[in-house]
Formats: C-alpha cells, sequence, structure tokens
C-alpha cells in the first residue's frame, strides 16, 4: 500500500521501512557510512537512507567539483531541525571541497506566512549568524535570497512548461497554486547550481527530512525532462529521521514553539523546556532503580543521541546510567542541561561577533514595501 | 448566453456587442473619443471600449502621475498588431506624460516557444529599435526584461496566494501549469507599476487587443484582493478591435506569417503581401465599374484605415473612389503600395540608426546558457 509522505504535515513518521519498498530510497550502505562515519549523524543511523549519494562521493573522489544544496525560509529562528540539516552541509563542505548552496526563501515566507521581505530580511541575518558559528565557510558558499535570484524563478518558468496538474496533484494531493509555485521553485533551488552561470552540470547532494522526499523525487524526474536541454544530472539526497517535539509526540516543527529549542535560547528557557520534556522514566524512584528507565523512550536520550553529544563514548554512558537505573531522569536531565546549555551558550557567543558579517553576506531587499 | 474570449487562439470576433453586455466593457463616451482624437485609432472607433480610462484621465487632468503598461514576448519581429499598440502607449506617453512600463516577455518565449534568452535578446533589441522609431521616449520609459525583474515574478508569487485553480480554470479553461504561471506573471507586469520601488500606487491604462480581456479582469480583481496590502488602484484598460489577417480570414497572428506584415518587411515583400490581400472587388471590372466596390469586405481599406492613413481626408477619398467605381482594385492597391513602402522606408531608415540605442537599453541575457 502507497503511502504518500507529506511534507507539510507535522505528522510523525516512525516506520521508515516502507519508504525502501514502495519509493526507491536507498538504504546506507556499510561504505557510504564510513565515509561520513566523522559525523555522528551518518554514524548513528540518524542520516539513514539516500538517493545516488554513491554517485555523488564517486564524481568527489574523482576530483569532480561536487555541490551541496540547502535552504530555509527565513520566518524564524534556527531550530534543531534548521542545525541538523546546517551540520550536515557544512560537514560535507569540509570533507568533500563542495560548494555550498544556500537558499533564503524569503519570497515563500512572503507567500506562506504573509512576511514581507523587510521582515524576513532581519530573520535571515539571524539565520546566516547562525549558520557561520556553526563554521560554514562563507569563502566556499554561494548565499541567495530567492527574491534575487533570476536564475531559480526563471527555471521554475521553465519547469511548469513540463509539469501538468496530474503530476503535481498525484504528489501533494489537490493544492493551491502557490504551493504548487513554491514546489516550482524549490526545484529551481535544487537544480540552479548546475547552470552555465554556477559552472555547469555537476554532482549535487541535498541533504533533507525524509518528508521532503517528494521534492527530491519531482526534481529529479525534472532533471531527466531537461537533462538534454541542460545537460543536467540527477540531484542526489540524504534523509534523516524526524526528531520528536520535546513533548515527544509530533516531529520538531517551527509550528509548535513551545516543543522546540531554538539556537537562541536562554540557559533559563532552555532549563524550562527540558523540564518539560518527555522522559523514558518509570513511575516511581523505586521501580526505576529496580527496572532501570527506557532510552528508546526518551526525548532527552534523542536530544543528546541526535543534537548534543557528539562523543559516542558519552551517549553510551548516559545509556547504560539509564538502563541500569544508577541515574533517576531528573539528576540526568541536569547532567544534560548543562551541556546543552555550554554548547548555546559557546554558540551564541561566536555568533554574536558574527551577525555584523551576516548582515554583509545578505543584499538588503529590494525595495517591495507594503502600502 | 456567456461566450468567453480566449486569449490564446487566432479566433476573429466580429460581434463585439456581447462583450459589452456580458463582461461589462464601457463604451468609449464621447468625452473620452475628444479626449483622444489626436490619433486615428481613437477617432476612428478601433479603439472601441474601455475598463476605467475615465478615472485615468481624470487623475491626469488633476496632474497626478500615470502610466502606461504594455509588453511583447520577442519570439518574432514586430508585426502590425505590435506596431497598433506600441502607437497607443506612444500617443498616450505625448499626450498625458504617463511613463511608459514595457516588458520584454522573454520568460514566456522560453516557455512557451523554447526560446533561450540568448534568441530572444536579438529579437527583443530589435523590437526596442521599432518603438524607439516609432517615438517612444526612453527616458520616460521603464523597459524590462520579465526574467530580470524580480519585482514581477515576486508579485506572481505572492498573487498565488490568494489564486484558486478554480478561478483560472473559469477564466482560461482547463490548461497547462506554465500557461497559469503566465497568467500570473502577466498580472506581476501589470501590477509592478503601483509598487513603492515605481513611485507607488497610480492610474495605469494598459493597451490591449479585445481578446486580453480575461487577462485584465483577472489583473483588476487582483489589485483588490491586495488593495489593502499594497493599495493598488484597478488597472485601467482600452480595448481595440482584431485586424484581420491579410487574407481576411483570421485575425492578425504572428503564428500566420504569410498573412502578416512585419516593420522589417522590404518593398518588394510588401508588394508580394498587398497582391495577396482581399479586396471588397466585384467579379468583374465592368461590374466593378458599374456597381462600385465594398470597402467594408477590403482588407486594404482596413490596412490604411487601422494602419496607414492617419489623413481622414485620405481615407475618405479612398472610401469614395473604391464605392464609385472610379479606381479599380489594381489600381487602388497600386497607390496603397507607395504610401505604405514609404511608410516603412522612414521607419527602417529611422530604426537603423537607433538599433545601437536600442541594444544599449536591454541588458544582456543573464548567463543561462542551455549545455
Amino acid at each position: 500500500m502507497k503511502k504518500e509522505l507529506d511534507p507539510w504535515s507535522n505528522q510523525l513518521v516512525s516506520d521508515y521501512e516502507y519508504l525502501f519498498t514502495e519509493f526507491g530510497l536507498q538504504r546506507m550502505s556499510p561504505a557510504l557510512v564510513k565515509a561520513l562515519s566523522g559525523h555522528r549523524l551518518y554514524r548513528r543511523g540518524i542520516v539513514f537512507a539516500h538517493r545516488d549519494l554513491d554517485k555523488f562521493l564517486l564524481a568527489s573522489e574523482a576530483g569532480k567539483k561536487t555541490a551541496v544544496m540547502t535552504g530555509i525560509k527565513p520566518s524564524s529562528e534556527f531550530h534543531l531541525g534548521s542545525r541538523m540539516t546546517a551540520e550536515q552541509i557544512i560537514f560535507l563542505q569540509k570533507t568533500f571541497g563542495s560548494k555550498v548552496f544556500y537558499c533564503i526563501a524569503d519570497v515563500e515566507a512572503y507567500a506562506d506566512n504573509g512576511l514581507p521581505f523587510e521582515d524576513s530580511h532581519a530573520n535571515a541575518v539571524d539565520n546566516v549568524a547562525d549558520l557561520l558559528a556553526l563554521g560554514l565557510d562563507p569563502e566556499n558558499t554561494f548565499l541567495y535570497k530567492q527574491s534575487q535570484n533570476m536564475h531559480v524563478t526563471n527555471l521554475a518558468n521553465i519547469f511548469a512548461r513540463k509539469t501538468t496538474l496530474n503530476t503535481l496533484e498525484a504528489l501533494y494531493g489537490h493544492q493551491n497554486l502557490a504551493l504548487y509555485l513554491a514546489v516550482l521553485t524549490q526545484a529551481g533551488d535544487i537544480l540552479a547550481p548546475q547552470l552555465e552561470a554556477f559552472g555547469g552540470p555537476k554532482n549535487v547532494v541535498v541533504p533533507v527530512g525524509v518528508d521532503q522526499d517528494p521534492h527530491i523525487r519531482f526534481t529529479r524526474d525534472l532533471a531527466d525532462k531537461f537533462k538534454e536541454e541542460f545537460g543536467f544530472l540527477a540531484p542526489a539526497a540524504t534523509f534523516h529521521k524526524f526528531f520528536r517535539a520535546l513533548n515527544g509526540e509530533t516531529k520538531m516543527s517551527k509550528r509548535d514553539p513551545l516543543g522546540v529549542m531554538t539556537l537562541n535560547d536562554t540557559p533559563e528557557l532552555l532549563k524550562k523546556k527540558l523540564a518539560n520534556t518527555l522522559t523514558g522514566g518509570r513511575a516511581t524512584a523505586e521501580e526505576q532503580r529496580r527496572l532501570g528507565a527506557e532510552p528508546e523512550k526518551c526525548v532527552v536520550f534523542e536530544l543528546m543521541q541526535y543534537h548534543f553529544y557528539d562523543e559516542d563514548a558519552d551517549l553510551k554512558k548516559m545509556e547504560s546510567d539509564c538502563r541500569s537505573g544508577s541515574l533517576l531522569c531528573g539528576e540526568c536531565k541536569a547532567i544534560r542541561l548543562k551541556h546543552i546549555q555550554d554548547i548555546f551558550k559557546k554558540h551564541q557567543e561566536r555568533k554574536k561577533k558574527l551577525l555584523p558579517k551576516a548582515g554583509k553576506m545578505l543584499e538588503m531587499p529590494i525595495a517591495f514595501k507594503k502600502k
């Protein structure tokens, strides 16, 4: 039974198996995991699937130029999901020398959220400072706003010519025109790095959450349809699992601000959020000491596994202390909180210094005022 | 019975009456005709209907800034239809000091005709030289390519948010996505002159062939929907009648090159085309001398009336010579040919000198090569 992914819901996908059999996702082979083992997200299977990543790596090994493409809708602060994608592009940039193409989707922020370009500009500067603080090399990055990159909108128009409404409806259901247009624009974002203006056809990888796979499939089909005209190679993609919201119920999403950590959170706010985070603890302290707790149910564990413990040894110790019952959830949270607060503090210090640079990297919005 | 206009067919509309009753076109009042009587197209009722032109004229009389908007798809040379629209914008520019916004629809030429930007650039330069030779004041004109005007594409994206597929289907029938996108982009072209970047809300008039009224209605609805956000005034429009192809059968269209005069036609080609033009002549010379010919059936007469005789006296003489039977069609054609050849010769001389200026007015296409 085919169950299509929905890039716009915040439904939590927990069974990933059918994606391999129904939609042809490729599993991460041991060789691929090894090639990327320098980062916890690949080593721990959080990035769990791909399309054509092997081709991307072969091209890179052969000394060819490669690129990594991603973007952000500048409608809010960086949350942990944005950070996870950012970590991947920065790691790929460092490891393979790939050029990063980073799209600030301000047109989408306007169309979806009614956020005027002037307003999304401030968010964009904040987001870019986060990227720089996380280690993005600005010298090997093409950073752009959708509202200012005609290459992308022109491609969207050209792609529309070979896109039927039926195709879009099959992928996304019956949606409004703005959404279909956003899909075409995203395809433009992903394929633009292969235009002559950016050095021509090349292997590009797009790291995404698995719910974005419909976009990837749609874009790969377009690459094929316009292969003769533009020489496009089908873009590669990697897919990471959803991270749950802190309440453990839905995937982490900007739409649920209470369940999300953002990179600007203060130590106090982090403390409050962590206090409310779901654990795998037992009903009573006595029971927990006797049976141990359940890390696989615990969002605090998932936080450290996905986001905050780079060292496998740290994670292993956390897990064994949890399972053995030697550490109760309150004590555990206090230890993790300190670690997370420390990471945020250092990040925010770096970021503060980088804000002026981020501002310079982004053109001011073109005059497009509301009345 | 509602009969929707089709902006993409080359069907000839000959009964215009239902457009007033069914679609709310406004008749040109004597006062409006008088205000515009300096140009044959208004004086002779070729521009026969409008929407809100009275408001445009009132604003102009009140000393407010006004604008005229039109454009061309740079897929071929200027034909007489393009010239007719160009004459109107130039007349309005001269008469009311309105700023002309002129769009080179190269994205549409790419999407519709597969014409790469590099190729349409040459056509665009040629088209703009025609505009200058016809008298366009470049100092009071904003000339742009769709592929380079982010204001327009950003508006198209914003408009998509409040446009349902049902609305587009009702107006245009079930069409492909590229066409719907072109419609949104055209709405962006028409409303962009009212953005703050171009001086804010103002009265804008769009001279079009009557088959384009669905675009006008659609854009006026959008202006209303986004009135609060951008302060848009509903754009005004004037509507001209179709000019028949030289064979007298369909409206003049780029799609039928044999039935069309283009402004680059040589004297020999003009001669050939005019020789093949439908007349209102009788079966025999004897019959024609006795009964006179029928100018209302004659495309040569229509040519002079619509396009080539500015002086009403010249047209009147042509008509009376025709009706009286004193001038046979062959003799008549020889006289008109000389007049048309003369106009073309002078135009082409002016144009030749203006080609370098036209080239400078248009930015070279952004790097967007085919593989």
